[in-house]
């Protein structure tokens, strides 16, 4: 790749660095480390600060892998939410997602990555085993796979429904179908197909 | 603007933070924030401390203001560069997109702004009467003005070009005219106008 030459070695470090977040390239990395050379000192510390405390301070909740700042975690301790439903999403920003929604009450069980042979993730370094564990205890009633349809997702989806057919639990798969706003003409035939043979009753 | 609820409070913070970078987003924040959060720890402080030492290390040039690791100024200190001529541009980021053409040999003027009566920068505000002094030294033959074409850029060339008017300095600006790769269809009309009007001896 082509390198400029910033004429500073301590600009081209933090270009670099900026650079590594995902989507970003050394012309946008660029624009936001003069930004950041022009702000009052003050306010680039705070900057880095509150990522350091993010990356040292934050905890996994034991029980769903949710991220959360202290021992408890705000979803399993929430006594008002339904404990007989997990829903399994493949990270936080699905969980933030659905909350978003307002629809689910339920608890979840977030897999922090998905089956990829590809990049060497296997059902072992996800916590699949924990989430049959969870099931076994018995108060579970129903898994909801809310994973990506493509085929990583599909395959982490039934290797988890093989993983809990013996425990005799519920388990169901978010609908899919045509997105609101979607015009059917440009829709792919496969979604459009499922739509027709997943048609529900007209309600109001 | 609608907050989302990040169920973690030092997640909010850095997402706070990233937001405030110029052209990126809560969703964009949100992503690099959890990209960071995956990331093993020792490379975060590394991203972290980058930018810190970024802030803190980089040096201006009391002659030119570019940006420089030490006391000496990469590009006055080259002996090699033609200390007659000035090119004077608004940033940093003009600096290196000059360099990178290969076409321009001498020094440089970094105003680090541009008058913006809107924004409250006057020409004090600016190091201007310390590019009158590095011409009255008389070593200076040529000011090339190298700013944008909106109205501060103008106002700014415009208010350069009277403080330099009593000294004899030649004062030039870059040439406008049609970007290489452009349709003449797809050009304004006063670009092109001033792309005739200033057409130039046909040579290969």
């Amino acid at each position: 790749m082509y390198k400029q030459n910033y004429r500073s070695k301590l600009l081209e470090e933090a270009v670099d660095q900026i650079a590594s977040l995902p989507g970003v390239g050394r012309k946008s990395a660029l624009r936001y480390a003069l930004h950041l050379l022009r702000e009052p000192a003050a306010n680039v510390e705070k900057f880095t600060a509150a990522i350091n405390n993010m990356r040292t301070g934050v905890r996994y909740c034991p029980e769903c892998n949710m991220i959360c700042d202290d021992a408890t975690c705000p979803i399993c301790s929430d006594t008002s939410r339904d404990r007989t439903v997990v829903c399994v999403v493949e990270s936080l920003r699905d969980v933030l997602s659905i909350e978003n929604t307002g629809q689910y009450h339920g608890l979840y069980q977030v897999l922090g990555g998905i089956i990829s042979p590809m990049d060497g993730v296997g059902p072992d370094d996800l916590p699949i085993k924990h989430l049959v564990e969870r099931v076994a205890k018995g108060e579970i009633k129903e898994i909801i796979l809310a994973l990506d349809t493509n085929m990583e997702g599909e395959t982490t989806s039934l290797y988890i429904y093989r993983q809990l057919a013996a425990s005799g639990v519920k388990v169901s798969t978010i609908a899919r179908g045509v997105a609101f706003g979607d015009d059917l003409e440009y829709t792919d035939e496969f979604t459009l197909g499922k739509a027709i043979v997943n048609r529900q009753l007209f309600s109001i």
